[in-house]
């Protein structure tokens, strides 16, 4: 086990849980002056009801939160079965539509018709559209710009199963240091990665990145046919959902002896992470651990060549708020996760980049991947 | 083979398929009195571009499309690699932008200041919301209501990747009969559904509904841990991508000897089936179809147990414009593609669906899925 804590037992979410989470966020948008909270099928909607439509389509399923009312899910009748399986589906009135009836119609009625509501990031326009239609004088603000801050502190139930997902991040990261790398292609490197993590008890694999020599220098390459050849740097980023919950590490190794300039790019890169991470405590703001990184590879030359913010936060996705940005002011809270990853990419060389999911205690941050920063050499 | 036709050779789509579609919707909108089209990520950036990024994020990716301006492909730092790499990169623009920059007063120098534009359904709130704010005097529409017909006319090419997908599809449903269903759960056949889906070149599996007895009664229960039984009917509707273009087909089927009562319900869905399927013909209403096909269930004293439209498009998707359903008006055109898939679901006891996709021609429907629609009888 490479998880530095005993992991707490993991009880499903009840009702219950689902029904404070829905009261919070009602009420949280009543003290930030909103009308409610409207939220279409996706990472929110697993969040506050625990239900997980097959897909989201044209047909309207939205969740409608207002202090002072019930929770309501409008949703198409032929999924009306499915919904009222969800876990928090005892916490709220599902009111169902037919493809004969207008689902728009049924969900203004639920809304003051001159509120102001957040909306899910990930609502489609198709469905936004038809409200502002039907109801002119309401508006809306997207969740993330109203209410940013709706999923990002984790409760007690909600780190033990981030601090799993990153345990078994962490154990199939010590497994792939003993694959060969040398004359398999990216995408080989990736199956194993995927596999490693499935049998390590990820439910879904998000990602599995691994950018060999200039591969690396592109952050967002995910594995191709290139094959991996002994002198090559390697970035490798991986993660999905455990439990529901996110995974999201990344270490860069290296295939044989690195050249003095590669071990100095990669000490760079460790030592902005670690920057980063220590300046991680309650109150100081987001774009403070952003700062804190980026100083460190300024300082030393390559600021033109870290392109990317430093951090995301994860949860119920691997990529949601709070983001570790430049112009990000939101003062970090004890329990709000959130990755740091600084990196350093050499168009047409290499790239490298550290990462590890960090979460806010009172006395700082405490890391969920404990794996070794330093460059290992793998064969 | 099953498919009626040879297929035409399935070569890929160049720059220039992919300048033609960026020039029609331009045109097309233009003609509507739309200022442009916006593109998010999903089918519409797919067909029009042949771009897929990995996920729908945060980060705006849009395509601004605009009668007398090139086509503008707006996509993250991180991700232009990628989106070079594209198909249609060739016929369009990229304008990359990196996290310390406003992806949207990028997009607003694109947009007229005061234009009103078509935006593609699935784009997220938080872009569309974000545009709304930075270009208070600009007005969207849904493409599925500004332009519901931008997908719905298949040109021959990809026609014959409907027909080959269709007929993967029929392959499937063959190999399905011989199957084992008695003592086996939804699951097990469900998995053998996506295998077969797969070994007939299906990329990508979307469903595989195994919905026995009871279950059968919700049309959207996908496949659960139920024991399928002797006496037991079973609707089986599965479909997915091959090649890039949709499948889905419906059959019920029943393990053992029907009653009475449920040959003649199947009886009905069949003849309703045919109904709407012979309604098909250039000019004629999408809801005419609806109507053919319902017109039948209701006459037979089940209107009340056919709870959903008729048909659905299908292309990129296996879901999409046009609807067969009471009130939509657009004439079909040849070359459109849709499903005809009535039903009959009795709660607690057993539904029946029967489901082929059509084609708009000359002379009428043509299916696309040719498989004996008899109620066949399984082990």
């Amino acid at each position: 086990m490479t998880s530095p804590d005993r992991p707490a037992p993991l009880a499903p979410f009840t009702a219950d849980d689902y029904r404070a989470r829905m009261a919070r966020a009602a009420e949280d948008a009543d003290a930030a002056g909103l009308a409610g909270v409207l939220v279409a099928p996706g990472p929110d909607l697993v969040h506050l009801t625990g239900y997980r439509p097959t897909a989201a389509t044209e047909r309207l399923t939205l969740l409608v939160l207002r202090a002072g009312h019930d929770p309501v899910l409008v949703v198409p009748a032929l999924e009306a079965a499915d919904a009222a399986h969800a876990a928090g589906a005892g916490a709220l009135t599902l009111r169902d539509w037919t493809d004969a009836a207008d689902p728009y119609a049924l969900s203004a009625e639920l809304l003051a018709p001159d509120g102001r509501f957040g909306v899910s990031d990930n609502t489609w326009a198709l469905h936004l559209l038809a409200l502002q239609q039907r109801l002119p004088d309401t508006s809306y603000a997207s969740l993330t710009e109203a209410l940013p801050m709706l999923r990002a502190v984790k409760d007690a139930a909600e780190l033990a199963r981030l601090a799993a997902a990153g345990a078994a991040a962490d154990a199939t990261y010590e497994q792939i240091l003993k694959v060969r790398f040398s004359g398999r292609r990216e995408t080989d490197v990736a199956a194993d990665l995927a596999s490693l993590l499935r049998e390590h008890g990820h439910e879904q694999v998000d990602f599995t990145v691994v950018g060999s020599g200039p591969n690396g220098a592109n952050p967002h390459h995910e594995a191709g046919d290139r094959t991996i050849g002994h002198g090559d740097m390697v970035v490798l980023d991986f993660g999905g959902l455990k439990h529901g919950y996110g995974s999201d590490t990344s270490r860069t190794v290296h295939v044989g002896e690195p050249t003095a300039e590669e071990q100095r790019v990669h000490d760079i890169v460790r030592e902005a992470q670690e920057a980063g991470v220590r300046a991680v405590r309650p109150g100081a703001a987001c774009q403070d651990i952003d700062r804190a990184a980026r100083a460190v590879i300024t300082g030393s030359g390559y600021g033109e060549r870290f392109i990317h913010r430093t951090g995301h936060g994860i949860g119920v996705t691997t990529h949601e708020p709070p983001y570790m940005i430049e112009g990000e002011e939101q003062p970090l809270v004890e329990g709000m996760c959130f990755s740091v990853e600084p990196g350093i990419y050499l168009p047409g060389r290499f790239g490298v980049r550290i990462e590890d999911i960090v979460t806010v205690t009172p006395d700082g941050g405490r890391r969920l991947n404990t794996t070794a920063r330093e460059l290992a050499q793998v064969e």
